[in-house]
């Protein structure tokens, strides 16, 4: 057995594509309760109440909805350039990008199915304006208790042609653990894989596109701490007319505890919580077969067929779906 | 800056001495839900539903009650042979011990304040019997419903004469990063400090022990996932008669969710939930002084007098403490 | 206006039909935590924790399952001459029948869907055995912890030819207040109707039999405090391998948040939080069209096929939804 | 046996008294999440989004805090009548008082110990406008997610000199049923009394007003349907420097889930869920006496001294306890 590499602490950052920033905007700020901490040109910065960075999510105007630039922060100035080397070695650098709100320069690659990354160490700590001051020491602002009020950015998961090539370049290129698999026609079919870099069960996975496209968005996931603030999300959304895909309800792998909506732009957005730690360095990868992956979830209904095929940025296509959604806009 | 050592993957079993065992496992198995994994001799196993491990849990029938060793799992057999040699340098060790019930061989040694520990590689992984098998496939086992179940060991808290010393040997030797300290007198008293080997917030909290013993335990903590289980946890101990000392309650430093007994040997048990989870590789230290540590809770009543003063094997001197313990056994 | 009669005081007691008598107790006691307060030849009698009478749930063995006797406790001696009265004024007495285990004599009569019934008055109370002594000097039963741990029966929701018939029935000889219905054709057709004789939202619900059968249940509903106990229930069921048909989710008329499973028997139950109390005396009938009513749920799947065509004693020739069902026997 | 009179339905409204009429707003509606309806001189109507009246709270200015007005709505027009010829009968009556927002012509009465009382049957339902229609159509407002969002009132709580005094006229004139009473010396000395006139536990209490005086307010109640709702009160409350006196603690009587704050006028406000229904019409009521009561938490920390002595309009005297209040203003 050789040693993990433990380079990247964790998911730093993510870019949100959407056409429809206003609109994007009342969804994360008014309704989840994140906090926009910048506003430059075609950009927002937001960000969890209990996120230690400036931003986390950044949602940028586009023609089209989708996932920009993911961001992994490395645990130290050395590990990032490890995982520079390992990149560049890899062949999959672009090389470095000067810095951006909240951050240092990065350096830029893409992943085997061509979803844009980076790896980056300078990171700037957010410091509160006095009206967002915690009245707890140890966060980093003030919970605001306005709409869901999501805590922090916990994953993504992003679809693929070849989840297989995608995984093993995290795995050896980034270092990051395996923690479960779904595999069909007796392991020769990878469909989807579950990874991290630390403790958290997973903060990118990695799922077979099934249209066969490239560089496509399933979702991103915002966590929240008690199962019960997950109902009260689906509350919430249900309150102010936003379609919700799926859930409340348990999936079988990660065991997470989810909902699934669509923010306005059309990108899926997961508020979640649940799920479970993995501490074990050894960890034994946990497949799933056909039979024992069944509907995907471990109670609540069957994933609907939109959960499958539906990634951004299809949405203009998706006039079928489309028609699924009730109302984006508030009254 | 120089890269933290992450040599130490997480906290692996705890030992606690118990004067009356046949109680001690009623308290554990019936109203908490553990599994009796193991019976052997003076010492019962035991484990939460979501350990991966045989036993996180050991009960060791003894004189007097208190906390025996207390076992850090490495991240490799690499990672275990340098923080053997350290160890050997800092002049703690304690040789090499023979396996036990589900783990290979350990290296003993003691902290500064003379609890005794040992670190190790070799785990073996649980494997339910048929009755406890999960419909869960990524769980180790199923979920029983048996009281208050609590799913794994989180942490636990010693209090040492010298906070400062076992510290920075936590730090220092073990590789932990310090998360929180209470400093009073202006940052010349350290009356706590809270460190973890990995993104859990902290596994193991050093606090001043008033009566300038040492070794003494003030309590070990076991994880629920949401509030409401730690509420229902209350139920379920009130309904049994069993001494609730603090809580339900939300900590200011850790943000936890606690609820503190008294197993029927003596030691405290904390039930678990909330908290969060450190991310930065580069966190700073948050600090909390006399004001701000304020009674120690975020809301709820203040601890009590006993929660600074009681410790473990000191129950038999503690005659006001037992006075207002109500029941162990039950009717 | 007329004053409301408010004769009649709760739901008392449902008698459950089954053709698996030990697996149906092993469904309410182990699983659901009920307690068995009386054994008495081909029936069980059931209580939840917080049930004051001596059995609130009795399953009586039969070739196959459905509804027995449906009972309903009047406020008074005088309330209960004044429906018994009522009753026979309608035509639908069946004469007086001697007592059984925890009440006395009741009055037997049939909904205009030939569903059974009494009222009565003389109940008995629980006096709990001392190993199920709560220490709660207003709880009438230890809260044990077991399984899902219902507290109450709420409420159960029959089948019915003629929904409008059986609600006119509960109405003017019953006394119930009517709280929302499901009126499609621009009100012409009435699907479904939920009356109370109290503040709870509903104590029975009358939907209409969509196979044109008479006297089928659709399922009987047990009460849990909060929405997270639905979410455990969940989890409980499907650690044990038993169907859920629908939920955790949250209907849209009567905002209660279900989960309904089959007891082994082959009866719906439902675990049930959240509702709303109904305080006003000149409370307006809430209506649903199709549009309104939709797919039945306010966030959550539509609820499937087998719910509305579903209900006992149809158990056997539902070939099809057997097929759904996974497993009814623990491993 | 005699019937009970079920003439009164529930309790509509509540008028508190405050010095500082803004503050208070604030707290009911930026963080309390409760809806102003009207403004109308030095008065405000405030409701919560469950409740169906236009309004439930209502707040007025005035030079000390206190209870105001207490308003009973009867369960039909002859219900009133009724109830007016029993209050006159007792002596208590103070004549019919034309109607104000939201509600027609009351008569107003004194309980024993003073406090201002009405009975009415005539109410206006609340119409949402526009923006705070709910999606769900049996909820006559949107869930705002504003803060603790509160659905309703439930209660208040009334020192007297004499307890037994007021049980005794809410029991005969107002024709509610006793619930639960704590007696010390043998039964002899009646410290405190729950009734209701539903099958809501309690919609007042009558407490021992240990100074001697009357006319005294305890506190009112406000509901929220989940135990985490009460939890995440607590948090709302603490980030805003709001002082909690109490809880999130289970009491022991009525088995209430709760947390007791005061509003800037200096009136103690709880936040309140779990509790039970009552459904026997021959409820024995349950007695606490020295010792059954004990501390008056089922678990939790024992209540204050300002719990027992603390009620208003005697904000003013109370310096001590102001000091143990933090802020009410809010950065």
């Amino acid at each position: 057995m050789t040693e993990r590499i433990q380079d990247v602490a964790h998911l730093g950052r993510i870019e949100l594509l959407t056409p429809k920033l206003e609109r994007s905007r009342w969804f994360f700020e008014t309704l989840l309760g994140m906090e926009v901490a910048h506003d430059e040109g075609k950009s927002l910065y937001l960000r969890g109440y209990g996120d230690y960075a400036q931003a986390t999510l950044k949602l940028t105007e586009s023609a089209r909805p989708g996932v920009g630039v993911v961001s992994w922060r490395t645990a130290s100035p050395e590990a990032l350039a490890r995982r520079v080397a390992a990149i560049q070695q890899a062949g999959r650098g672009e090389g470095w990008k000067s810095q951006e709100f909240g951050r240092g320069q990065s350096f830029g690659f893409r992943d085997p199915d061509g979803h844009r990354m980076d790896v980056y160490y300078d990171e700037q700590k957010y410091v509160a304006p006095p009206h967002l001051r915690s009245t707890l020491k140890n966060l980093p602002m003030k919970y605001t208790a306005r709409g869901v009020d999501v805590r922090r950015i916990d994953h993504l998961a992003l679809l693929a042609r070849d989840v297989a090539a995608n995984r093993v370049f995290a795995q050896r290129v980034l270092g990051f653990a395996l923690r479960e698999q779904v595999l069909f026609d007796g392991g020769k079919t990878e469909l989807g894989s579950w990874l991290s870099p630390s403790p958290v069960h997973h903060q990118v996975a990695y799922v077979t596109d099934v249209k066969g496209a490239t560089g496509r968005l399933h979702h991103i996931s915002l966590w929240v701490d008690n199962r019960e603030d997950v109902l009260r999300a689906a509350d919430v959304l249900a309150e102010n007319g936003v379609f919700i895909e799926a859930g409340p309800s348990k999936h079988n792998n990660s065991q997470g505890f989810y909902l699934y909506s669509y923010e306005p732009g059309g990108n899926r957005v997961e508020i979640y919580s649940g799920s479970y730690l993995v501490f074990a360095p050894d960890w034994e990868v946990v497949t799933w077969n056909e039979e024992e992956r069944g509907t995907g979830v471990y109670w609540g209904s069957p994933l609907p067929e939109s959960f499958i095929a539906y990634g951004t940025p299809d949405v203009v296509e998706e006039a079928a779906l489309v028609r699924k959604i009730p109302v984006f806009d508030p009254v």
